[in-house]
C-alpha cells in the first residue's frame, strides 16, 4: 500500500508545446492544424484548431479547439496586468462557448481538480473557492434571480489519493444528479519549459484525459464519459527536473549556434541528437537516482493565488452577462 | 440573491440534550427510550436507544441508536487525554457498526460535511483530510492489500452556498458510482449549552436530516435517500447567543434555589416560566437587533484540529482490524 | 507550567463603551470629556477627547484622543461598504496624526499584536501582512524613492505564550534599533456587547496597557515605555459569555419597560440591580463551572480578513500622500 | 520601488557541498579541515571541523564546527524514520552545545528566519510555532518551574521585504532586551543539488552571514554582531534551475565515463570544462531570459511541515533534560 496515486491532476502537456515540437519535424504548416496568433506587449493569444485525426496525430493532441494565453510577466505580481489578463480571458472564453454551441443560458458545472494541500496542485480548488456560484438560487427561488445570470455550480472533488475514488466517477455522479449543460474543468499542468510555469493559461474543448502508465484503465473527464461537453482550463505549475535540463541544453545549443558553427566541438553528439533522444538520455541518468522530481518555483504560493483569482474573475465575467467584462476584478475577492 | 444558505451543516441538536429537556417533562423513564451511562474521571459515555415512534416523539429525536461521549476537559489540550478519547471512540464505534449489521468487510464512504473556510464548520473536511483512505488499493491492486483492512473512501462535498448543489445530491451521486455498503457522515453541530461545545462527540445511526425553514424541501443524508445505512458523527462547535443567555438564566435559577426559597423575588416571573417560554422571550429581544448570532469559543482553531484528529484516529482504528485500537494515534498525523 | 498567558492581546475595553457606562452614572456631560459624533446611513464616527485626569477617572479610560468608527452592517460582506469604511478610516487617521504633531515624513512602525494561529486574535498579524512596507527602500536606496511616501516598517512580534518574551520588550528592542518616530499598534479587543464585535474600529493615542491580574507587572506599549508616541487601533473580535448574558438581560429589561411598568414583577430583583452587580451575579454562576468563555461569531475567519484589509488599506492611504484616499482598495490585495 | 529584497533567508550553501567541491581540487585531505562520518542504512552524519583560516579558505566556509545529517529517504513521509531523525538530531545537538561551552542552564533564544507565506521559506517560522517555549515561566513564576528545563524563547522576526527592517537588527534588539546566553537560528537554504533538498539538516556554530550582492552592507546573525554565540540550523529547501542543469550534466558525464572512454565525442568541450566554468555557461544562457528560477519540489508543503516537526522535537529534547531523547515526538504536536 505504498504507491503514489495522488498526482492525477498534474500531467497534461500544453497543446502549444506539442505543436512547437511537431513543427520542428513538419515545418510550420501541419495539415489539419490551423493556428492564429495575436500579440501585444504583454500577452500572446494563440488559437489552434486541430480539425483532423491526422493533424491530431502530427501534433500529438486530440482534435479540437485550443486557446493559449501567454503572459511572460505574469509572475511579477503586477495587479494591473492581472486585471487585464482576467479581462482578456473573459473576452476569449465567452465566444469560445458560443463557437461550440453553448448559449448564454447553458448551465455550467465548474470542477476544480487537484489537491488543496499541495500548493502547485491547488489551482482548481482555489478557483472553485473564488468563483460565483448561482445554481441554488435558480433551484430554490427562480423568480428572484436577476436577469443576466446563468446557473453555475462548482465542486472540488479531491484527488484519488485522498478520496479513494476515481475523480472522474465522482464528477460523473455529480453530473447525473445536478444535470449541467456543460462542465468546465480546471487543472494544474506539467510543462516542458520552466518559463511557461505560472505564465500560461490554456483553454481546450477536448476534456481531460488521464495519462498512461498506472492510470491506464482510468476514465477521463470527457464528453464521451460525462455526456456533456467538457472544457478544460489548464495552467502549467510544475515541470520535471529532466525537462528543465533538456530545454536548457536546447537553449545552450541555440545560443552557441548564433556565435559559432562549431557547436559539435562544444557539445559533441549532444548537438546532433534529436530532442527526444536527448531527453531520454537525461531521464536515464536522473530517474534511477530519484532526481527527476517535479519542481515548482519558490514563490508558488503567491502565483497560484494570483492565477486562481484571474481565472475565477474571468469565468464570472464570461459566464454572466450581468458582470461587466471590462471590470472583472470587482466581482471576485 | 442575498440570502444565506451556507449554514446547512450546523443545525442538529444533540440527542442527549433533547432527552434532558424531555426528562424534565416526563421524569426519567420515558417509554420507548432506553438509556445507560458509563462514567470515569474523564469521560462519560451514554448509550441511548429510542425503540418506538412514541419514544422518539417524547424526546424529539428519531428512533435509533445514539452514543454520546462527553469529555469536559477536552478543551484543555491534554494530548494524553486526546489519545484516550480516540481509543474510546474506536472501542465504541466498532461494536456500534456490528450491532447494526455492518461486518468487517463492509465498504465505508466517509462524508465530511461543512465548509473548510469557516473554522467551526470545518470539522468534517478536516476529518476527511486526516483519515486513512484505502478503497483505491482494493480497486487497482486488490491482490496486494494486506489483510485487516477494508475499503474506505472519503469525500468533503462542500456546502450548498459554495457549490450551488444540495450536498445530499452530491453524496447520492458519489454513492451510486462508488457503491459503498454504508456512509459515515461527520458534521459540526449547534449545541444548547456552551459547555458541550468541543467537548462532546455523538454517534447515531439515524442519518442527517436538514432543519426546517428555508431548507424544508431539502433532502437529508439518510438510508431512505441514499439506499445504504448512514451513521452520523457530530460534535457541537457553535451555540446561539440566545441559548447561552437562556441556559445561564437556568443555571442562575438553580444556583439561587440552593441558597434561598425566594427565587421568585429575585427573578420575578422568569422563575416560573417554562424553559422554552423563556428562550422565546430571549429570542424576541435578540433576533430583531441581529444579536442572536451563532458563536464559538475563541480558541476554536486548536479545538477543531484536536477533535478532527481524535475522530480520524478513532475511525482508522475502528474500521481496520490491522490498526491497533490501543494505540490509535500512531496512524494519524 | 500550566497557566495560560497567551491571551495578552485580547483585553482592552472600548472607550465608547466605557463612556456609555459612565454616562449612566453621570449624565451626558462628564467634565473633562468632550464628545462629538457624526452619523450617516452606514457609519457613525464618534470623537472623544478626555482632557483631564478627572474626566479619565469618570470614564475609566486614560486621558487622550479617541475615534470610534461604528459600522453595524460591516459583517454583511458588502465589499462596496468595506471600501467606504477603509476610505473613511484613512480620512480620519491622517488628520489624527497631524493633530498629535506627527508630520507627513514621520517614520511609522506598525506593530501587529496577537497570535496568527488563533483566528479572532490574528487581526494584528494580518494587517502587518497586508500593509505596504517602505522603510527598507529609504535605507537602501534613498534616492530612488518616489515622493509622497514615508518610511513605514511593520512587525508581528507574537504573543508571550508563543515567544516567552514580553511583547512590549520585543517592541522596545525593535524601536531602539529601527528608530521610528511613532508606533501604530493593532490589536484585537474584547467587547462588552456582541453587536460591537467585528463592526467597530477604535483609534486612540493613549497606547496599549496590559490588563491587571497575572500581568500586573507587565509593561505596556506606551510613549512612556517606548519613547515615541503610540497610536492604538483596536477592533473587538471576542466577547465574554457573561457579558452576552448581562447585556441581553439589559436589553430585555429595556424591551419590557417600553411595554409595561411592572418589570419588577417579571424580573424581580434583577430589575432594580445596578448593571455591575448583575454582571457579578452572572459571573458568580458561570466562572466556577468554566462557562465564562471568550466567544467569537461563527464567521470570524471572513470577518477578520475583511477588517484586516480595511485597516491595511486605510493605513496605506493615510500614511502615504501618493496613495489616493478616495481609492484605497487599489493598493492592498 | 521594485527590486526584490525578500530572499534574504534563502542563500547559504551547505558546508558539505563546499567541502565536496573543494576536495575535487585538493584531494581528500585539506589542511585545517577535519572530517568524520558515521553512516547507517538511513542516515549519514558528517562532522566537520574547520580549525584554521587556511582550511576555511580552501573549503570556502568560515572556521567552525559543522554537523550534517543526510537522510535520503526523508521525503518518503515515513513517520517512523522521522522520529528516528528527530532523536538523532537531539543526540547530536546536545553535545554540540556542550562542546562550544554552553551548559544545561544556558538560556536559548530560537530565531525562525524566513517568510511564513512562502512555503519553502517557512521552515524557521514553523519551527518557532512548534517548539516548546519556557522563558516566561522562569520570569513570572521561577519557583514553580520543574527541574530539567532551561529558559527557551522563540521569535519569527519576518523578512526584510515584509518588515522593512533588517532581520539582524530586529534580532539584535530582542537579544538586548531578553538577554539569552545563545541564539539558535533556523533557516531555509539553497542547495547545489536537488537530491539534498528536504533531505539534509546542517548544524553550525558560525552564525548566519548574508550573501554578497545587494545585501553586501547587511549585518549577519553572528556572535560578533549579537554578542552571544549563534548556532545555525539549516535545511536546503530550494535549488536554482541552473544548478539542477549543471549537476545533471555532471551526472551524465560520470554516467557515460563508466560506459565509454569517448565522452569527449559525446559531450564535446563540456567534458573537459571545469564544473564552475560549465555552471557559468549555463547561467549565461538562463539568466538573461529569466529562467534561472529558484525551484522547490512539488510536495514542499508536506516536506516543510515534516522537517519543522523533526527540528522542533529534536530541539525540545536537546534543550531540556526533562524531555526524553529517546521519545522526542511525544512532546511536539
Amino acid at each position: 500500500m505504498g504507491i503514489d496515486l495522488s498526482m492525477y491532476s498534474v500531467r497534461t502537456d500544453l497543446a502549444l508545446e506539442a505543436k512547437e515540437m511537431a513543427s520542428g519535424r513538419y515545418g510550420d504548416a501541419i495539415p489539419g492544424v490551423h493556428t492564429e496568433a495575436l500579440e501585444d506587449d504583454d500577452m500572446k493569444v494563440t488559437k489552434m484548431h486541430i480539425s483532423t485525426a491526422e493533424g491530431g496525430q502530427a501534433v500529438g493532441k486530440l482534435p479540437g479547439h485550443y486557446i493559449t494565453i501567454e503572459v511572460p510577466r505574469l509572475r511579477e505580481q503586477d495587479s494591473d496586468l492581472q486585471d487585464r489578463v482576467a479581462t482578456r480571458f473573459a473576452q476569449e472564453f465567452a465566444p469560445f462557448l458560443q463557437r461550440i454551441g453553448l448559449g448564454k443560458e447553458a448551465k455550467a458545472l465548474i470542477i476544480g481538480l487537484g489537491n488543496n494541500n499541495v500548493t502547485p496542485d491547488a489551482l482548481g480548488p482555489l478557483v472553485v473557492e473564488n468563483v460565483m456560484v448561482t445554481r441554488h438560487y435558480f433551484e430554490l427561488m427562480p423568480d428572484q434571480v436577476s436577469p443576466g445570470y446563468r446557473p453555475v455550480s462548482a465542486v472540488a472533488p479531491g484527488v484519488l489519493g485522498t478520496t479513494g475514488i476515481e475523480t472522474s466517477e465522482i464528477v460523473q455522479g455529480i453530473v447525473e444528479k445536478s444535470r449541467p449543460d456543460f462542465v468546465i474543468a480546471i487543472d494544474a499542468l506539467a510543462s516542458r519549459a520552466l518559463e511557461r510555469v505560472n505564465t500560461t493559461i490554456q483553454i481546450a474543448d477536448t476534456g481531460i484525459h488521464p495519462g498512461s502508465g498506472v492510470g491506464n484503465k482510468r476514465k477521463g473527464l470527457t464528453q464521451e464519459f460525462l455526456g456533456v461537453p467538457v472544457i478544460a482550463i489548464g495552467v502549467p505549475t510544475v515541470v520535471y527536473a529532466s525537462t528543465i535540463v533538456n530545454s536548457t541544453m536546447d537553449m545552450m545549443l541555440g545560443h552557441f549556434k548564433n556565435q559559432t558553427s562549431k557547436t559539435d566541438q562544444i557539445f559533441g553528439m549532444l548537438d546532433s541528437m534529436e530532442e527526444n533522444e536527448r531527453l531520454q538520455l537525461v531521464k536515464e541518468v536522473l530517474d534511477p537516482v530519484g532526481h527527476n522530481l517535479l519542481v515548482t518555483p519558490k514563490d508558488i504560493d503567491q502565483f497560484i493565488e494570483d492565477i486562481a483569482n484571474i481565472i475565477a474573475s474571468g469565468l464570472n465575467a464570461a459566464l454572466h452577462d450581468a458582470i461587466d467584462q471590462d471590470n472583472v476584478a470587482a466581482y471576485t475577492h
